[in-house]
């Protein structure tokens, strides 16, 4: 899925300009909340508790080791939240904090479980009332995101809410095929996911890049097809284990017939193709597939899923099945010949044939297939869950034939758009939005997805947050929750808390900033940095060549997916070219425009010097070019002087221009200016 | 020793200034050096090795599984250093890292053990060479620690380095007793220490206010008298076995008779008062004491002993020793009684009774004692240690009595001093330099001592560090190594590098500025912190009240020991007062001044919002009059009209007012405009 699928177009100048104009209502007391997602009721009271002194939780009725650790969990996070110290010994001051727990969770989180809850919050006192522990879970992040400093104090105000999901599945998944990514930085990833109430870990764990599971039983899986970085079983239940204590499911996935490279390293007699077979280490879509018509690839397969189903206890199993090319079956006569007898008239027949089969081993191990789209199919068993890259007209043909589904289009991380791009994607509107209450039923939720292309360690988490937790609002809050302003507002609160939510930052990473200037001053590349984005969608890979090893330490790395300097500038210059700007915006509009402008002659020098930054000298000159565009069409403004035609042909050429990519990145000011410059020819 | 131990007096001012002039003459090589500390030496050769493509590392000679996880380690961090993932296949770009070992260490590192190595880096091949693992793990770092940026590519310059220490004692004492240190804080500690060469981690593990290590002999030790906050056995064996990966010792240290009230919670029968007790919440010296006359005492200590040095496997033991008041053994008859029995004619004699029962009870189990002053007594057995915090004179008294000693005094990190006083501490300095060169030889080295009265987890890291660095530098290089501004050069690049040295940051801790004012926009609060420090030495008890659960959230808390900008204000003033000034210098100076007056009118509306930041407004009003000062006396400077004597008092008396702290802060700037007041004075 990584590599090849396309969403909807969408110039960067056209997504900017519609994020700015897509805003919802703000509902009443919600709006004047911090926490992300908004719960689903929220009643206001007066006055606020006061926590300096902490706080003396209790549990009441139901109570588990689980619990005790969310309780662990919680007063850490609010000293890291306040810097005050958990006091032993309960004193005067401390407000009572009761927990009332109603009975146990599944043994196993199960799809579709109770997770609302009740929380009240009074000057004195604090109840949280949950049926179960995942409520319990849910009501302690949102009383967390509610602490804020006053002049009195840290407090939470006084509040009632009464909270529950809009739809069950709500999940991230993360590649750690084509990259390996840690189990630390997993871990920071699950604690993020705590916070933003999601409830879905989907780890995508072979690629033709890298298979990342050990496996006893085909140890040759993970010694010949990982490189040496791969995860053990004892990792596995380790993560799984981590993930459940904070409400959150693992679902593994086994992509399968293709993206299946690196299982053929070890084991090629489960290709298609004739071999041998290596590690992939470029990015793309690749012929090797499974043999789809072998009973010993079934034989493998039924043993393999034995073992993995012993390990992930999740009910439901990603068997992948996305991408194939179907060159290998083509190019194999026995292939060729078995489709004939079997009367499989093409490779997609063939691929639903595997599937079928594949499908039977999950289900005699008691769990549920996940596949992508392309495992739907109109006999696809009626349990089997389609994930879709391809958007809800996918899920909506899924529904009508009884599937259940989730969306994962709209949702790509990897894609680098904006928050607002991917809050806007409802899974009930477009083609959805035509089903059946009924059938919408069977809409199960959604899931962001980092692919790991251009992802190391050192980038992941900061690509995928906050981003992720705009994504968790819209699968967690009421259908009509869709300001982006407000969400915006407090996307931002979420990136200031990171910190303490498992020790992650986001925004530019100027410790990758740092490494690339050496021992210099940092300050002109930060400017720089602040203003440029990755590349949209998948235009990266036509602007340079990667693969495996491909060095990821340059400005397009250690810059986030989206600039909220140039998201406020262009907001800005929107307000200017409506004729609703404030003294204060022209200022500050000017006032950026000629930091961006003069910061070219500082920078220049400097980047020579680094082999990693050399290639933004151009990049740099644009930015001042830009500025330099946005300053005099500001100064038209201010002047009441227009441009003439010809003039703003010219300025709309230059940015035209400016536009373009330059060192894998986009001057991401450009939309702003384009603005002032229309409104300056008016 | 954390809480009344004093050191030289030393106003603000006199210290800022005298690190000025501080400077040894620059060493050839060793000048163009980024490494920290300085190697032996250093023969620079020519062009350089480019690790663009990674390294090929090979191990010859001697291997273990020590040096297998060296490798990885230093793969894994020149990764982090360069954003260049690791090759698993070795291409033909890759140039030869070769290590050659000689054999293995000491089974438990050993007091003395040969930790030199011999390193060559050319343009296409890397020698590394060592006796034993302990020099490879050295010469990996150095390696590291010379990795920079050019136009070519990530390099490090050809040179031959010989190396070893001067020192074979280099310490970090962290106090886990006052404030709790999770294990993850002492990991990050240990990685930053193998950075700077450092190879004792000294543990300091009971205080009055908290007894860390679980006994299994003793359980009531952890469970009264830890608030739950301690560290396992398991926990123990593991944290020893990363120091020992690191080829760092672990001395723990139990600090008896005094400084052991959390003892008593437990066993009250320990002491030398009525009890009950309590585990104490403030910070002092106390009246708790064990009881040295009574035998069940050492019957006790030679459980507890034995139990515990099962556990660490080091050579050396630490009973502290330090602060006894004496007041519980003043106030005991039956101890009294015990006195006159034994002619004991004092205190000091009675502690230096029970120091040598415990000391024997240590040597039962095959360790030597480590303690603090107060243990040495004319007849202390020569194989005591002696850790002084009193000055090198001490360790002059011990070592003509043929104790060997080392030395902490002048490496307090908890005073909160500069760089460059503790760097300019020499353990051969003062008393010592009289000793013969034999005796010398019993001084074994330093130690950094940080006390955690006003440690968390979230401040001590970066409270350390860097200053640790230089500390490591006057243990490990040769003792003409005394440049302060190589030094403090140096430092900025270990601080810089620090995230990839355990994923700690040096400078002021963004996350609690960012908590301090909400969700507000920070950058006029850091403008004030750049330029604030914690009060020195122990000011800071006089100047509010602090107990064991006082929330340490305020910007006192937030800011480093030492300011880089006004540091390197102070030093532009100081070249201004001078004459050597350039006119960057001039203008630089102008700006900061600038800047500084005019942050008061921004702050000051966005401190009286939060309740940690409503008591710094009087501080920002200071900052912006010693600015306004300061841009004064430079105006005159500027012009050639000096300050008529009446004016100059007039500032000088506003200066020495500016000086005194305020909001538990100190107003570092004040020196440098101090020497611009007296300049335009003349």
């Amino acid at each position: 899925m990584g590599w090849s699928a396309k969403v909807s177009p969408c110039t960067v100048l056209l997504c900017v300009i519609s994020s700015l104009l897509l805003s919802g209502v703000p509902i009443g007391a919600q709006a004047q909340l911090s926490t992300l997602p908004l719960p689903e009721h929220v009643t206001l009271g007066s006055g606020d508790l006061v926590i300096d002194q902490g706080l003396k939780v209790s549990l009441e009725g139901f109570t588990d080791p689980r619990l005790d650790k969310a309780k662990e969990r919680f007063l850490k996070r609010l000293s890291e939240e306040t810097g005050i110290l958990h006091w032993p010994e309960a004193t005067a001051g401390q407000p009572d904090f009761v927990i009332r727990t109603g009975h146990a969770s599944a043994p196993v989180e199960a799809l579709g479980e109770d997770e609302s809850y009740h929380l009240e919050v009074t000057p004195g006192r604090v109840l949280l009332q949950a049926p179960n522990p995942l409520g319990v879970m849910h009501g302690l992040q949102t009383f967390l995101q509610m602490v804020e400093v006053t002049d009195h104090g840290f407090v939470v105000p006084s509040m009632t809410i009464d909270d529950k999901p809009r739809f069950p599945w709500r999940g991230l998944m993360i590649d750690t095929g084509r990259h390996f990514i840690p189990l630390d930085v997993l871990r920071q990833n699950i604690d993020l996911m705590e916070a933003a109430k999601l409830n879905v870990f989907h780890w995508h764990l072979s690629e033709d890049q890298g298979f990342r599971m050990e496996s006893k039983v085909y140890p040759l899986l993970q010694e010949k097809g990982s490189d040496g970085l791969y995860y053990t079983q004892e990792q596995a239940h380790e993560l799984i284990a981590y993930a459940r204590d904070r409400g959150i499911r693992v679902v593994p996935e086994f992509d399968m017939p293709g993206h299946a490279a690196s299982w053929f390293v070890g084991y090629p007699e489960l290709a298609s193709g004739n071999g041998p077979y290596s590690i992939i280490r470029k990015w793309g879509i690749f012929d090797p597939a499974m043999d789809p018509t072998r009973e010993s690839t079934y034989q493998f397969l039924d043993r393999f899923i034995g073992e993995m189903t012993g390990i992930f206890p999740d009910a439901y199993f990603h068997i992948g099945g996305d991408e194939v090319n179907g060159k290998e079956w083509d190019a194999n006569p026995r292939i060729q010949a078995f489709m004939r007898e079997h009367h499989l008239k093409n490779n997609a027949a063939l691929q639903a044939y595997f599937t079928s089969r594949v499908e039977k081993l999950v289900t005699k191990y008691h769990k549920i297939t996940v596949g992508w789209d392309e495992v739907l199919q109109p006999d696809t068993p009626r349990d089997v869950v389609i994930q879709s890259w391809r958007g809800q007209e996918s899920l909506a043909v899924a529904a009508r034939q009884g599937n259940r589904g989730i969306l994962s289009w709209g949702y790509y991380l990897d894609l680098n758009q904006p928050a607002s791009q991917h809050y806007g994607v409802d899974p009930l509107a477009g083609a959805a939005a035509e089903l059946t209450p009924e059938e919408q039923k069977l809409i199960l939720g959604g899931e962001s997805a980092m692919w790991s292309e251009f992802m190391t360690p050192e980038i992941i988490t900061g690509r995928i947050w906050p981003r992720a937790a705009a994504v968790a609002e819209r699968l967690w809050s009421p259908k009509d929750v869709t300001d982006t302003a407000s969400m915006y507002r407090r996307l931002a609160i979420f990136s200031e808390r990171m910190p303490w939510y498992g020790g992650a930052t986001a925004g530019i990473n100027r410790a990758m900033i740092q490494r690339m200037v050496g021992n210099a001053d940092p300050s002109s590349l930060l400017v720089l940095a602040s203003v440029v984005e990755p590349p949209k969608e998948y235009t990266r890979e036509s602007l340079a060549t990667y693969g495996s090893y491909s060095p990821l330490n340059k400005l397009v790395d250690a810059v986030p997916a989206e600039s909220d300097t140039a998201r406020e500038f262009n907001e800005l210059a929107a307000r200017i070219a409506a004729g609703k700007a404030s003294r204060e915006d022209f200022e500050q509009a000017e006032r950026w425009l000629q930091i961006w402008r003069d910061n070219n002659a500082v920078l220049q020098p400097l980047l020579t010097g680094s082999s990693v930054t050399k290639d933004l000298a151009p990049m740099s000159v644009n930015l001042k070019e830009t500025a330099t565009i946005g300053l005099e069409a500001l100064s038209r403004i201010g002047q009441h002087h227009s441009f003439s035609t010809s003039e703003e042909e010219k300025q709309v050429a230059a940015l035209d221009r400016l536009k373009a990519p330059e060192a894998v990145l986009i001057d991401a000011v450009v939309p702003g200016v384009a603005l002032l410059v229309q409104k300056a020819r008016n």
